[in-house]
């Protein structure tokens, strides 16, 4: 049995809302959370080349859908931990990207390995340090990686810029 | 027909899910956010007294739940807007708080106002501004009210500490 939803405004809300028109069920819908990080050794960054889709084979940052229970912190560090075998520290936040197409809010920390510690987890094809001039800017998997690469090399405090909102189109 | 939903791990996944009994929808649980803000006018600072439980009648920030589609800051502006009636202007992160019992991360914001403008909204029985000193400690609705209050007035950068995970018990 396929569930079926119709898009209609419960009593008392005032929102349109999926429900189920098997069961009633109300399936609300809220934004996600990404947490992540850029994560250095010395002048290198660590990056992971994708395993999955979307966008495998191309490289992103450790991050990930924050479960239920946890920090914002903890999720980066469990990302980390998942997709690159790294023990991260995390340092401060870098920036929060809505990605307003997605429903998705992005935490991304500041971060650093104290030893070049760090393996491919079963979402990643490789894990690799870069030098900045290294990166390989062509085959990064999503824009958000970009705005944080850049982001984290800016001068100025650790938390330069509160918020971007994805200015166009899709990933 | 009411809802009836199982705890197990779908295939492919590896985290308990409800799954519907019904249809074989998967309620996939994430953390949710919620924006809100300290607002100030001059040295006074706005509170909401609620009009609605949990809470009802004690004294809160105005803040609540993203919606779809929001960035943080958007969302803060809107629940200052349907609570207390106030165009409120954002100034900077105040703070990150991890609701881990309630699987809620808490997006909390500097703000002010240009001028005294407020009225409650069907959310709220009343708007007021207070000074410093004048909080009506004993009535304030949750532990977050408290720890946004006493972190706004805390010297330093505009984000002192970036996440607070609740130490202890239900709210």
């Amino acid at each position: 049995m396929t569930p079926s939803f119709s898009r209609r405004v419960p009593d008392g809300d005032t929102v349109v809302r999926d429900v189920c028109d098997t069961c009633g069920f109300i399936a609300y819908q809220n934004p996600k959370i990404v947490a992540g990080a850029v994560v250095r050794y010395g002048t290198r960054i660590l990056l992971c080349k994708r395993n999955i889709e979307p966008a495998r084979g191309r490289w992103t940052l450790p991050a990930g859908y924050l479960e239920n229970g946890e920090s914002p912190v903890e999720g980066a560090l469990r990302e980390a931990f998942e997709e690159a075998t790294a023990p991260i520290v995390i340092d401060s936040l870098l920036a929060i990207y809505t990605i307003r197409r997605l429903s998705q809010v992005q935490l991304i920390y500041r971060a650093h390995l104290d030893a070049p510690v760090f393996a491919p987890g079963p979402e990643s094809q490789a894990v690799a340090l870069f030098e900045p001039d290294e990166i390989p800017y062509e085959d990064i998997a999503f824009p958000t990686v970009r705005w944080a690469l850049a982001h984290e090399r800016e001068p100025g405090g650790p938390f330069v810029n509160p918020e971007i909102v994805d200015p166009k189109g899709p990933e």
